[in-house]
């Protein structure tokens, strides 16, 4: 019963000591080194070679090491068919995200760039700030991050809307969905907040008609996936002033190549990659949760509906 | 009954529309042209000149425009005998200062420096982030705007601990009190933000010593007066790396003179006295519920206590 860590991204070590803590029956095997493939039952994985799992006649399940599941989803070949592909939930990752869309959240709402470069050039100016409850946060994409993140910012005095494919129920929360939902929510977002998983249905969503139904001033806010993004359309919403900044954590090409012009944008605030990671320390509780269902012969939680892609 | 207006710091324009809206009644005038000075009843002032209160025969209460009194206490000759000097106290104002202190607690927590000169290098490097449970922020002042903050930074997660002179209870907040609970929050704090009232007791407390008791990396937020804090002790603390850095809102001489070696120290993020304002809009309404009160002969809440200075 070997579980097999396959993933250039994740460190090992950490992961094999956070399981061997909670689990130390189960052998911890990194790819190349599977020793027997029949042995393993369950793999945790990022952007796994194609030929790392396929070959395993017995695995049970693919847990995947991050919160999207494009690391996966991205190389259907390198998926065994019949094995259930595992969402990564876990509270630290939701936590970190909540973390983060409050700092940026904040920061811009606060005019952290204003007040930064004032202190550059040594100017004393104080500028009239709104109350977070004058300034209306949207959040597309109402899974277990996007409530965490609206958790945080109601908590924080901001009223929050929120958009899902389907219709759900946010405390709190205005909540939209469909097409129909997706323009209002866009209209009245002051910051607009992407948590959405990435789909042939999402990619590319923010695009110039989006920003352009964006209030002008507004703000974005892209913590999901880059390639949600259309970034030649950011660009000249910035560069025209519809846009008033952009926070972006995720990129179409990561590390983001050293020519981008996202680099040295005034109105971009850059972070790579770091807005939630799946630790181990927090992360390894869930992932034996979910050995231990198999094991009791049920169903793990959070498999992946492949035909929607999250 | 008039109401008179004695501040060179805020704007008359905006308090007189914001009270007429509730007390068309009640005549604004804004000082020196004080009208009929026995039709005085009340005060909304900051640092008034001497001459400007003592000779209103039939005064009742004087309303500080900002949170702490000191703009009144500075200029003891300018207050009348006798007439009750009261705190302002308003959603606004407590609101506006516990997002200031969630945005810098959050951007230390967050690396936002850090990233942000990765930025400007062009530098993609992933750092490791504490989840906000394991940093512990350490409030000084447990007064209404200390009570806010512990509140917006529980809400995100944060362990909170905090100080006060005499001892207080506070939802999911550790209290200490008095000179060993002082010892013992300043030990044990990763962040420490200071939200005291200044008083003879308090001005220069944040000196070598109690930096000195800080953890080593820890962050020091005041949005409380600069005269909390001896400013060549900090630099010093600073410059040797005991501190972190430290976000700055408030100083002994404001403006900060353009000399002044805040201004380009790497490690402090200053902002120009903006952390919370008394908004006209929102701080209206609080005015008028304390005039309703003297006129049903009730006293008016948060008056200060003169012996204690707040």
């Amino acid at each position: 019963m070997t579980l097999l860590f396959v993933s250039a991204a994740d460190d090992p070590e950490e992961w094999a000591g956070a399981l061997a803590a909670l689990r130390p029956d189960i052998p911890f095997r990194v790819w190349p080194d599977v020793g027997d493939p029949a042995a393993v039952r369950y793999a945790l994985a990022w952007r796994p070679p194609a030929d790392a799992l396929p070959g395993l006649p017995n695995l049970q399940a693919i847990f995947s090491l991050g919160a999207g599941i494009d690391g996966l989803a991205d190389v259907p070949e390198a998926l065994p068919p019949g094995v259930p592909v595992v969402r990564m939930v876990e509270e630290g990752l939701s936590a970190g995200m909540a973390e983060y869309v409050a700092w940026q959240v904040l920061d811009w709402h606060r005019g952290g760039a204003l007040y930064r470069a004032q202190q550059q050039a040594g100017e004393w100016r104080r500028r009239r700030s709104k109350l977070a409850g004058e300034r209306r946060i949207g959040i597309l994409g109402l899974g277990v991050l996007g409530q965490s993140a609206a958790r945080m910012l109601t908590g924080l005095g901001f009223p929050v809307a929120g958009w899902s494919r389907t219709a759900k129920t946010v405390d709190q929360v205005v909540c939209h969905h469909g097409a129909d939902g997706l323009a209002d929510l866009v209209a009245g977002s002051d910051i607009l907040v992407n948590l959405l998983p990435l789909t042939p249905q999402t990619e590319g969503l923010i695009n110039a008609d989006l920003i352009a139904a964006l209030p002008k001033g507004a703000v974005l806010i892209n913590a999901a996936r880059g390639r949600h993004v259309v970034d030649v359309d950011l660009l000249a919403a910035l560069d025209s002033g519809h846009l008033a900044g952009a926070a972006l954590d995720v990129f179409s090409t990561e590390p983001l190549p050293p020519d981008h012009p996202f680099w040295r944008h005034p109105r971009i605030a850059l972070t790579p990659h770091v807005a939630a990671l799946t630790l181990a320390r927090t992360a390894a509780p869930a992932v034996v949760a979910q050995i231990a269902r198999i094991e009791r012969g049920e169903a793990p939680l959070h498999v992946v509906d492949t035909g929607r892609g999250y």
